[in-house]
């Protein structure tokens, strides 16, 4: 692929929802759970992806200001306020759509994540960097026993991903050079801007993310480091 | 002892030099080490002694500015190149000093710590809290194998303990109020800070931080919520 040696890399960071959590998955589970108490029936895939097809353009507008900076349950709750009524619980009651809006805070991992994570903290320093905020990041790897080194968040450095001061940022607490450190990520677009901002990238396949059939972020003529099918093939692709 | 119940606490932010770690004895273990390959004889109790009581002056100068914000690897190392003539190493080649200097990264901790912060971890978050920056709290975390939830510094809020800025800022990035949270420090001064700053305190007993017959940071009249032997005896008493 290039001339990558696992040697120099000192510290991978991870992006959170879609490549450690499987967030669609997850929403679709609590969902049905919901429905078969409640009797009500919903698009819960319908109601999941228009959900996360949201989130981008919240964040767009929590930088420009418009949305309290950094609150990510209040972005989420925006996003879902939004689209409730057209998935028929436009009157669900205030304690149940605070309860849905909860579901971030616990996404299940992938099935090789936890697995994955253990064996690369054998070698590496393994870091969260996600635009989530730390609280929430916290809360999603007690709840999955993800074995983070640390939980590194868009919200120290006050600026959200694909800002180069997210990436650089991490590289600086991790007291590591930019390309010492590892961006692994199931989206193009996050690995290049970590490129841009001079880390090494890890590119992982997570093609259920937006379910079978679903949505794949296009790769076009982008070149990353690693290739990886999942968290034991990165692992294994880095000696660890 | 006062009102406190654990039932309204949600997290746990551990001071980690002295409290998690034994610093002195990491150092006198490595001295001794390093003296029977050397055939050299060093006062490393003295050394070590010397070293640690010139971290809160130096933590002062970094303030004013007259030292480089946050590196602490630097702050050490003044403090070292100041003392070790004393000791008999002025002559130390570079190479060594700069090991000797590392010593910070991989302290030792207490018997008790990482199995008591895994009990802890059942029940709450645990963080470290500590004027330690983020690249070396990571580094004594795998090191000790320390299961922390998440690694917070002072370094994150530009400022350090006991500044209320660093125990107010851990609250907010672990979303909870003061209140809900707990400092947890072998240092009356460190849990007077975090009690001002209207954080929950407990008071655990390192009585061998300084030595046997050492140094003692005096209680005065201060009031903690929790007296604990260690951190076993301080998981039992938060009910995890």
């Amino acid at each position: 692929m290039n001339d990558f040696d696992p040697a120099t890399l000192r510290a991978l960071a991870f992006d959170v929802f879609g490549t450690v959590v499987d967030w669609r998955g997850t929403i679709l589970k609590e969902g049905a759970i919901w429905s078969a108490h409640s009797g009500v029936a919903v698009d819960w895939a319908g109601l999941a992806d228009a959900w996360r097809a949201g989130y981008p353009v919240a964040m767009q507008r929590a930088m420009k200001g418009e949305i309290a900076w950094g609150n990510i349950d209040a972005l989420h709750r925006g996003i879902l306020d939004e689209i409730r009524p057209r998935f028929g619980l436009g009157d669900l009651p205030e304690a149940e759509v605070a309860h849905l809006n909860r579901v971030w805070h616990h996404l299940d991992p992938w099935p090789d994540s936890a697995a994955g994570l253990a064996r690369l903290k054998t070698r590496y320093t393994i870091s969260t960097l996600s635009n989530g905020n730390v609280a929430l990041l916290v809360d999603m790897a007690k709840h999955g026993a993800l074995p983070w080194d640390c939980v590194l968040s868009a919200e120290l450095f006050r600026a959200y991903k694909p800002d180069p001061a997210v990436y650089q940022g991490a590289a600086r607490l991790l007291d590591v050079a930019p390309h010492e450190l590892m961006m692994v990520a199931a989206h193009p677009s996050d690995l290049l801007a970590a490129q841009r901002a001079g880390l090494r990238t890890a590119y992982v396949a997570r093609p259920l993310e937006w379910g079978a059939g679903g949505y794949r972020e296009p790769f076009g003529d982008a070149r990353f480091d690693v290739l990886a099918d999942d968290f034991l093939d990165l692992a294994a692709r880095l000696g660890a």
